[in-house]
Formats: structure tokens, sequence, C-alpha cells
């Protein structure tokens, strides 16, 4: 065997990309974590800031035609967010969610809920149900840098 | 070994059930098949008549807290409703999530979404952006009956 070479199987197949997709040309937002299969990016989303997503590498539009092993590598990453959050931000609860009516590509929205959020517990694109009081946001901010941090040490490996 | 009196390992888990969640006193729904983990249901939900719900049959709040066992399970079951409803009714696009905000038992939203349909490309939840044809619902209906058995055939053992 000629190491120069590497064998087919040792070379890792392309990303299969649509150009002009947001999600092919660009990470997303914040990106916290590349891995093989998915990417974990933080959103900034006005209101939500612990909404983080779940971003297959690949363009593929429907949670379906993803292969059991990516889809098994992509759901032990959305368990290991949930799980993060819930440890370090307490949240009311965590909703899920993959729709891609918008960007079909799939991504997983996983994202702390807090029963004095703006929507709570309505869904977050529904209507807002209150105004929400800046402090509240800044204490769940100011603790994000810590979540990217041990997402990266779970999902990174050792 | 008294064939009266079986093995535990024989007899199946009592569901955990929490009195007064409107999951676990009721099935949720038009019920299509219930399985040992988790049940399929559909919604009948107003301009949303291709709405299933897989229901876990167990009282847990958050996806995490489900066993890797159960959580592959009920994939499984998801992934099969996602097939059925795309290769029935063509869909634009499927949306899936997994809220809970109301009701905290897991139980993942399964939604044929079509252009025409009231909110897209905004999720279900968001403010309707058109009226519809009641007319393009009811040929979705009509297919209904349809989706069910296919759910059966595809979900219950032969």
């Amino acid at each position: 065997m000629d190491a120069r070479h590497p064998q087919p199987a040792e070379v890792p197949a392309p990303a299969l990309t649509l150009p002009g997709c947001p999600l092919c040309d660009a990470d997303g937002g914040h990106l916290v974590v590349r891995l093989p299969v998915c990417r974990v990016i933080r959103a900034d989303e006005p209101g939500f800031p612990a909404l983080y997503r779940v971003v297959l590498n690949d363009h593929v539009a429907e949670w379906s035609d993803v292969s059991d092993a990516d889809q098994a590598d992509v759901m032990r990453v959305v368990n290991t967010v949930e799980r993060v959050l819930r440890e370090l931000l307490h949240p009311t609860k965590i909703n899920l969610a993959a729709l891609g009516n918008v960007v079909p590509h799939v991504h997983w929205h996983v994202i702390a809920r807090f029963d004095w959020d703006s929507h709570f517990p309505a869904p977050i694109w529904a209507q807002p149900q209150r105004a929400v009081e800046p402090g509240q946001l800044s204490v769940v901010s100011q603790l994000l840098p810590r979540v990217d941090d041990v997402l990266r040490q779970r999902l990174l490996p050792s």
C-alpha cells in the first residue's frame, strides 16, 4: 500500500452541497462545533438567546432521506445539546423542530424555553404573549459561552 | 416453569402514566396504530388534515430523558409516518416538531405541508398567510384513510 495514495475508504466523501442554499454557503450562525456529519450553531435570535441549531453538513431536504447512520449521529448531537441546555440553563421546556419550509436543508432547532419568555407556552413562531425583562435575557446570554464550551467538550473527540 | 405464571421478562412493564395528563388519559386524537412504545394518531387539526402525531406511551417530558432504545423506536415510527405522507400526499415539505410546552408528554408532530396551505412557508403556529380553497383540503382529506391503512401495514408486525 502506498501511503501517499490512501485507499478510497480513507478519503472522506465530499459534502453534498447546493450552491445558493444558505446552509451550504455558510455555517448559518455562530459556529459552536463542526463535526463530520453535522455542526452545531447558535442562532442569536432576538428574544431567544438559547436557540441552537444542529445542521446537517450535506444538503438533504427531508429527514427521512438522511441515512440511518447519519440520523443516529445527528440525534446523538441533538440529545447532547438538549442535555447541556437543561443542565446549565434549567429551562422550563426544550423545543425541538425540523421544519425547513424556507431553507429546505435539514436543520434541527433545539430551543431552551422559559416560562417568562416572550411567547411561552406558545411556539416561538406564534404571536408574542408578553414583553420580556431585558435582565432575564441577559442572565441567559451570559451563560452561553459556558454552554458552548461544554458542548465542545462533550462533542469533540478527547 | 409454570405457564400460568410467566417470568417477569414476559410481562410488559406497565406504562408510566400521570393522571390528568391529556396524553396519559386518552389517545390524543384519531388512533391510527398502537405500538408497544408509542402510538400514531391523526390530529384532525382545522386547515391541516395531514397532521399526525407520534405519541410516546410513557409519560416523559423531555426527549433526552427517553431511553436510547425507545428513542430509536419512536424515530423509526416518525420516519415511517414521514415516508408514507410523502409517498401518498406528495407534500411540498414535511415538518417535524416536539414542543410540549402545554402538554409536557413527548409527542412528535409530523405534518405534511403544502405550498397552498394557510400558513406556508411559515410554521403552522404562526399567523396565516392566506385563505385556503376548501377543495384543496378535501383532496388531502379523502386520501387519509389510505394513509392510515398504509401506516398500519408498515408498522404492525405481519
